[in-house]
């Protein structure tokens, strides 16, 4: 009993993580139970009979969570057959040619070849990566065909009919996960990296004032909690290149869908990506310094935290700002400012360091602390490398650039949101934009978004729209 | 004609780099023509017929590279067929009761729900790593035995003939992979885990000289070119998450193989993959520290140079150790006496820098330097947390506990070979074993095993084998 509730709350658990699983779950019934007439309807059955079977058997496979990978696999399946079929149907007719005797011998022969050597072509890794599907069906449709060849004769009827019930099976998918709520991978390849964007900036924004430990501690636990998880989110960056990755190679089989073209750069996409990934090792280092026992001392905190917690902000703004830019399919205009800023940061530490300010530092403490800075201006340069790259993802996708009007929407509400919170009295200007004003007023109140929050953390990678969406809801 | 020239060289060149592979595709076309002899032989066609084309496709669908892939998908195959088979069965029982109307519409809905229900059970995490291709099955045969149900009365005699066609496909995948020069996951798990300490190894021993510029610059091209790839050996270690993980799944449904008993702790070596995979995220922030355009004045490394350098080679040796200790199936011994080199390394690198040392250093010197530092410390205790990890897996795998003839096999070598390169005159009594000795050998001479080194280089982490038995061909 207690094993059946626990598979119910998993089950709540999955379908809550994302939605889109309990539709796909319908549709594959639906059209299961829609090719499975087949059988019932008396013409259908008259002019295809037990063939029926591989339409069924075509959904049951082909049938995947995304657009992309249903229609690479349809493809994969419906060419492999017709050119398998075709190859059958010729190694069928040459056996035939050589006497009873002869024509099992052969035919063994061939399959026996034909299986050796596609199955060494799939360990190819460009075509593994592809086309590992086609060759398992090449193999399978071979095999099967040539081989009943050797019984029935009408081999090419037999041919006819199942590449035209696998025709049909393949189309039902394709067109129902297209048409019916359809799930684009490259749609969440593209949220993927906003959400990957979003959890390090999450980060970087709350790094400088905890590390300078310049909080209040009347948080309340919920707040403190919370951050943790916002603080820890990154994790999930560092192993995220393998998803990454078949989330590119299903979007490059989908159609043009809403704002992506058929030809969307999916290739500028990794590259961002494995970016972001090689900043999120940084992020992962400098968590483990913030974490370890040497502590430094406040009052050296105290001197550098002002440029430190700049630095910090401003990548963590530059992020943010990229993050929103990606979702909005915009050209990131203000992140170059934020990293401006961060470079000015670190130009006012490296004086004050200049001025000698590390002379009385214990070594331990000395040690802990460069490093924490050294890891920092790293991540500025990365973040400047991944702001780059993102720039070249612009112009390949052709992102519109962004209006005066959609540059400043909240301006109102920076006035009215401690505004000053923690940039005070410093040489750049500084560009404010909605978000910080939201960072700011978050790290104060209970903020109402605390259970969607929550949903954020327990998202694995597969579903990012969850953890993208978080920010829209906003403290208002 | 250029194409077909480079399709044969990237052949040569997947085969090269795992010969099993070669190997693996004339299995599987041998048990291929084998089971299509079904087909040709006319007692077997008799009791089977048309229903021999599913033992073709198990073999297609079933025959996996590892042993543990095969086993897992035959016995998802068998067990899914089994179970959906009774189901089918059943529902079709239960539809024929409701008369020649209502019967294909109750199967239709039996169908749907039953997709649906499977479908979205496929997406629990637990089930998707382990169950995935059961319930695909599972799905596959209840449509199509209750559907075809539907026509055809004998249910119970075509079910009979699919589940024995399933499970003799099955049993001839699984005894030929066991049987025929078998590939266990197993293992590959076990080597990939050495090779990967290996990896880490080959940069720290090297690093330690390379920060501090000691090395002599008159080596040939390809001294340089073949320590550069050593050095960036470690790059693969940081995305062998899901390759890890996908060989321990497999790695439990192998029977017991060689020195890995049935229930081989292999979450153990996912934890140990974690740590080693933690510590390669350090040695990469490290390198770029080292790549970085600030550079550390030759005068201060040449004075932190000796803690330094002993620093690093010691973690490496003790990686060393740990990759051999884990070939070998043996507890790592003398692990614990290297990290606690490195650690009074640290010590005596602490006591310099306490001395005042740093005070003429410029400041961007300082970070960089304090950085490496730091980082290298860091490792250093990420090692012993490895060694830690490592303890543990040995007690549950109950790995032997080294003999004193093998822990020092080559002892006259050390003494023949340059036996105080590193270790001049310190404070802790330093433990040479052969492994060392290799090393400081290797960084002097062009080494005979110049090509089975490039061998590894070009080896993507499927194929663990070919690294890891690069150090069993040392210089002699």
């Amino acid at each position: 009993m207690e094993k059946v509730r626990e598979i119910m709350r998993e089950g709540r658990r999955v379908a809550k993580e994302d939605p889109r699983r309990v539709v796909h779950s319908f549709k594959v019934g639906l059209v299961l139970a829609l090719v499975s007439s087949f059988y019932y309807y008396q013409p259908l059955y008259d002019s295809f009979g037990v063939n029926a079977m591989w339409a069924v058997m075509t959904v049951v496979v082909v049938f995947e969570f995304s657009v992309g990978a249903t229609l690479g696999k349809g493809l994969n399946r419906v060419g492999a057959t017709l050119f398998a079929g075709a190859l059958g149907i010729g190694a069928h007719h040459l056996a035939s040619m050589s006497g009873s005797t002869g024509e099992p011998i052969l035919l063994a022969i061939f399959v026996f070849i034909q299986a050796a050597v596609s199955t060494f072509v799939r360990f190819f890794p460009r075509v593994k990566a592809r086309y590992d599907y086609s060759l398992l069906i090449f193999i399978l449709t071979f095999a099967l065909i040539s081989v009943s060849g050797f019984r029935e004769d009408q081999v090419l009827m037999l041919t006819h009919k199942r590449v035209s019930t696998v025709i049909i099976g393949g189309l039902c998918c394709v067109l129902v996960s297209i048409f019916v709520c359809p799930v684009w991978a490259g749609q969440d390849l593209h949220l993927l990296l906003a959400s990957n964007f979003e959890k390090l900036s999450l980060f970087l924004l709350d790094f400088g004032d905890k590390y300078c430990e310049a909080e209040e501690n009347d948080d309340t636990k919920e707040v403190v909690d919370k951050r943790k998880r916002n603080f820890d989110n990154y994790k999930s960056v560092l192993n995220s290149k393998s998803n990454e990755e078949s989330l590119a190679n299903f979007a490059k089989w989908e159609p043009g869908h809403g704002q992506f073209k058929f030809r969307h750069p999916w290739k500028h996409y990794l590259a961002v990506g494995e970016l972001i990934r090689q900043c999120a090792y940084r992020i992962h280092s400098l968590n483990s310094y913030y974490n370890s026992d040497i502590q430094v001392s406040i009052d050296i905190k105290k001197k550098l935290g002002e440029p430190l917690r700049r630095m910090s902000s401003e990548a963590g703004k530059a992020m943010k700002e990229m993050s929103n830019s990606l979702k909005k399919m915009t050209k990131p205009s203000s992140s170059n400012l934020h990293v401006q800023n961060a470079r000015s940061a670190i130009k006012s530490l490296t004086n004050l360091l200049d001025s000698g300010i590390l002379k009385e530092v214990e070594p331990q403490e000395l040690i802990s602390l460069l490093t924490a800075i050294s890891l920092l201006i790293d991540i500025i340069n990365l973040t400047e490398k991944i702001l780059e790259s993102l720039h070249e993802l612009a112009s390949a996708a052709k992102f519109k650039s962004k209006t005066a009007k959609s540059e400043k929407p909240n301006a109102k509400s920076i006035v009215s949101v401690q505004p000053t919170k923690y940039h005070d009295d410093h040489v750049v200007t500084i560009f404010e934009d909605d978000d910080t004003s939201k960072h700011n007023n978050r790290s104060n109140e209970v903020p109402i978004d605390e259970e969607h929050e929550t949903k954020c953390v327990s998202c694995n990678h597969t579903s990012p729209r969850d953890v993208v969406e978080c920010d829209n809801v906003s403290p208002k």
